[in-house]
């Protein structure tokens, strides 16, 4: 029996949001993916990382952006991986990368150098890292390829709300055959604002026209079919944030009433790499990096991602009904 | 005697556009930079390349952006330096870079391996690129040091639309020692439109307020006060970017009328990569790339950097007045 508001959101998603032509494809590599580390009783999560780009014109030249590097996405990637699980990590095109993240402000190019010595000229043409520019590299790309041999991270882009709001909803198709061992950890910077197709202009505004007036829609929240219908049995975290500290923590409150997943993480724009609140219906847990954390370049996505996997294991253990 | 139009964008500048702090400094940098080529008999050429970000709050979460992802500047920028030019690369946070461009599509760690063999052990911890990934890296990166080595590049970033205005500004400072040996070449998709700092919220704008209303005022025309009085001597090229065909070269022609520069580049959105059209008062060329070039990987930036720098050296050679 469907609910009246979630089937609207439905259809709206299916009305107003363009299906990418890719989507059975992306399902079916997803269903596979989560096959698989189901069989090696991994537990899996899905990670979203990055702003949605909303586009004001449908041959796209203007768009609405949110600001988001994908910087708390990557990181946790790689400790969600450390943890045991496997991840689906759907991210905007561009934005941080798990392992790449590291050396993403270095210009490659500067990294590198012909191979001398050894009896090698110096245009021999082997090109080698030089690791005091990227002195963590060899650790790194050992990594990496441990990563990509098990098969533990499953990389998904995006570029627009559409593409994300229907991929997300595949990605929770997908997963719900594992239960209360599949997470969603969806710290994406999503719009919530946009102009459907049927109100957009096909060509270029033109700026001859004088100023731009734009009226834009609330985005449907997709949280509320995501844990309601698509992926009801799943460990669910939303993230929040805000540019203000006085609303915070009301706000995921109220988020988690309305939505009835199982954790808000909660940051301010300008702390948010020192300090979180994790929020479930019954707790409130302050997650802060001391001086000495961040002197040791500890990440607040490592206590993040050991917070939430202490509690999805929990959750797992605990009695269905 | 100052133009109560020209003083007027000034003033708005300074007034509705904050000026980034940095901008002494980055004027120094163009400063020696032009001086060094200059004394070297080389001509400049200022480009401009990527889209700029307009923020919607002042702690910004959400932003404006312009498609372009910095391609024709970043290839343009190699071009102009096989043509002679020293480049000042005034360009997006992230867009496409020269040189580096060439491997942008590839996750780094995917194309580096241990170096194995001649008594190597795999885990040695020497880290080499694999040229079957990478085919090109030996002869990309030995012009990259080439350059470096000359100093042919000067690198300057802007994200915002107030940092790419003030930089401009001071660019086209600068480099106004030079006379007509400067070109500027305009390549950076800007936003016409923006919402004045007086009437930007502080904080995240709340979607719990309803749908969006913005209301954005108009980009002030940097291009005139740029040909009439930061640069006057320069030689100018715009650039026109539309999704509609038929009003492209009409467009292009009104924009020579109007800021009296040099020549205007249109191109089509669709087709931007093998079809342009160089416009000059008196003039219009046609740059098409063939089937055979695009066999022979030909970059259309190759022939619109060989048309505009035969037209700057005429441009420099007439008498002036």
């Amino acid at each position: 029996m469907a609910e009246p508001r979630i089937s609207s959101i439905d259809g709206k998603l299916a009305e107003e949001f363009a299906v990418p032509s890719h989507v059975d494809e992306v399902k079916e590599k997803m269903v596979s993916f989560a096959r698989l580390h189901a069989d090696a009783g991994r537990r899996v999560v899905l990670i979203t990382s990055g702003g949605t780009k909303v586009p004001l014109e449908s041959r796209t030249v203007r768009f609405l952006d949110n600001f988001s590097s994908g910087r708390r996405g990557a990181s946790s990637a790689e400790y969600f991986i450390d943890s045991g699980y496997a991840v689906i990590f759907l991210h905007r095109h561009r934005s941080l990368y798990p392992y790449t993240r590291m050396f993403l402000s270095v210009n490659m190019l500067d990294a590198l150098q012909f191979r001398a010595g050894e009896g090698a000229p110096a245009n021999s043409g082997e090109v080698v890292v030089d690791q005091q520019v990227l002195p963590n590299i060899a650790k790194v790309l050992r990594r990496y390829n441990e990563v990509k041999e098990e098969r533990l991270l499953l990389p998904i882009e995006f570029s627009t709300l559409s593409e994300y709001l229907h991929l997300l909803k595949v990605a929770a198709q997908a997963l719900s055959s594992l239960g209360s061992k599949a997470m969603f950890y969806l710290a994406a910077a999503v719009s919530d604002f946009y102009i459907p197709a049927s109100d957009m202009p096909e060509h270029k505004i033109q700026s001859s026209d004088g100023p731009l007036q734009l009226s834009m829609k609330m985005v449907p929240k997709i949280l509320s079919p995501l844990v309601k219908d698509w992926a009801p049995q799943a460990f669910v975290i939303s993230f929040k944030l805000e540019t203000d500290s006085t609303i915070l923590i009301k706000k995921a409150r109220r988020a988690l009433d309305t939505y009835r997943h199982q954790a808000v993480v909660a940051n301010v724009l300008d702390s948010r790499r020192g300090y979180v609140v994790v929020v479930t219906p019954e707790t409130e847990a302050e997650l802060i990096l001391t001086d000495e954390d961040e002197k040791n370049e500890v990440e607040i996505e490592e206590r993040i991602v050991s917070n939430l996997t202490a509690a999805h294991k929990s959750f797992i253990m605990q009695p269905v009904g």
